[in-house]
């Protein structure tokens, strides 16, 4: 068995998010079933290889630089693996590249850092091109305090306030070593960085920043936010259509 | 009645075009219904107003800069026309301006040049988040041999062999002052500035000058396609998802 690295980008618009569930259209299960058809072409029931993916996007997020690993056992190269999954994935998925990788490489378990972006646009006319890639906000929003705020949150801490599973039992610890928020032509962009992020962490962070840029809490909030460790202290989940992946760092 | 301008962007992925037609999604239609909805808002069964656009972009044609007129009697700002616009239009529609025009300004008639791109794509993965924007080719392609050919399109010529209307009674002679190719990233860009455009003649040029760029016909064979003034002497259509009209002149 060869061990195989994949960078997939995808719109995950019509998907219930990367992992795969019974009977719903998702990332992972679809490329996995390319992948079973590939290896076994004759097979009516095949077996299904195990792409491990970096991570589980939520449902509607979309990635530019998703990375995944999986064994298989095939003569075909690199480039045919990739462009035999190209032509039978629909549209809004695509292999942009195979590679070899080590035996005890595992996108998951060592992968080191993610960054992700998220768009949001604030203007009297939305966009029509990216309309399904950007969160659309009601009211302007102060960039400079949700800056000031933001610094808070950089750095190595607890984020259980910051974390959509409310069952979750292990450590909340987690570094986000950048956040950086800017405005170009009425778009608004966070770029996050971290070594790891929990479940929703990215889009609570944006929707309790949004609320600080809304002059609906303070910057200094933050800090309590953060130090209160219950969910319910952020605030909310921001639209997963504005989330996008980036890239994951090994 | 005061007469407005509308500067208008949209995903004609949708849409049977920009003209109405009975029963089937068009921009002109969508646009005239709200309008109508707006000037009228008590009347089960309201007058529609007549919106010119500077041309008929044909179905799956997008824009971002489309040009129309439309003389209403309302005491709405033109801020507050535009909001009204865009607050009932669905969401691949967008009014982006919205201002007072002489009342003597035909979007049509007074429109003196347009500029329209057309974008294809060449390569192993294809792009995801452009895939409704973009047409998708098969074979590479020449971009220098293309530019050749482009040059004996360049100028004052009888475009017959380029108009998708073989009934078309008027004088097919146009003038094309530009046409810039070139390639990015997999991209291929096709950016044609005239004074006006018959139909379907921009996806018939390219269509045609992508023939070229495939080797299947010479740069030189373009001359003796304008002066067969046959529409079969040509290419084929190129697919309407790769146009957009960036903006009309007055």
């Amino acid at each position: 068995m060869k061990n195989y690295k994949l960078k997939i980008e995808y719109d995950g618009s019509r998907y219930f998010g990367w992992e795969h569930q019974p009977d719903k259209p998702t990332i992972q299960g679809k490329i996995e079933s390319v992948l079973s058809r590939m290896l076994y072409p004759d097979q009516e029931i095949a077996p299904v290889p195990d792409l491990i993916g970096a991570g589980r996007t939520d449902a509607g997020v979309h990635a530019r630089g998703m990375i995944a690993s999986v064994k298989m056992d095939t003569d075909l190269s690199c480039d045919q693996i990739r462009d035999y999954c190209n032509r039978y994935l629909p549209d809004d998925i695509a292999i942009r590249e195979v590679s070899l990788a080590s035996d005890r490489f595992h996108a998951r378990y060592n992968a080191v850092g993610k960054t992700y972006r998220y768009s949001a646009f604030y203007g009297p006319v939305h966009p029509v091109f990216n309309r399904k890639y950007i969160s659309i906000l009601e009211n302007d929003v102060d960039i400079e305090k949700m800056q000031r705020a933001a610094a808070f949150l950089q750095g190595s801490h607890d984020f259980r306030s910051f974390c959509g599973n409310s069952r979750f039992k292990k450590s909340t610890v987690r570094v986000v070593d950048r956040i950086e928020i800017r405005r170009s032509k009425g778009y608004i962009y966070f770029t996050l960085h971290g070594t790891g992020f929990l479940q929703n962490m990215v889009r609570i962070i944006v929707g309790t920043l949004l609320l600080v840029g809304q002059g609906r809490i303070e910057p200094e909030d933050v800090k309590n936010i953060l130090e209160a460790r219950d969910r319910k202290a952020a605030g909310p989940t921001a639209p997963a259509k504005g989330l996008m992946l980036l890239s994951v760092d090994y």
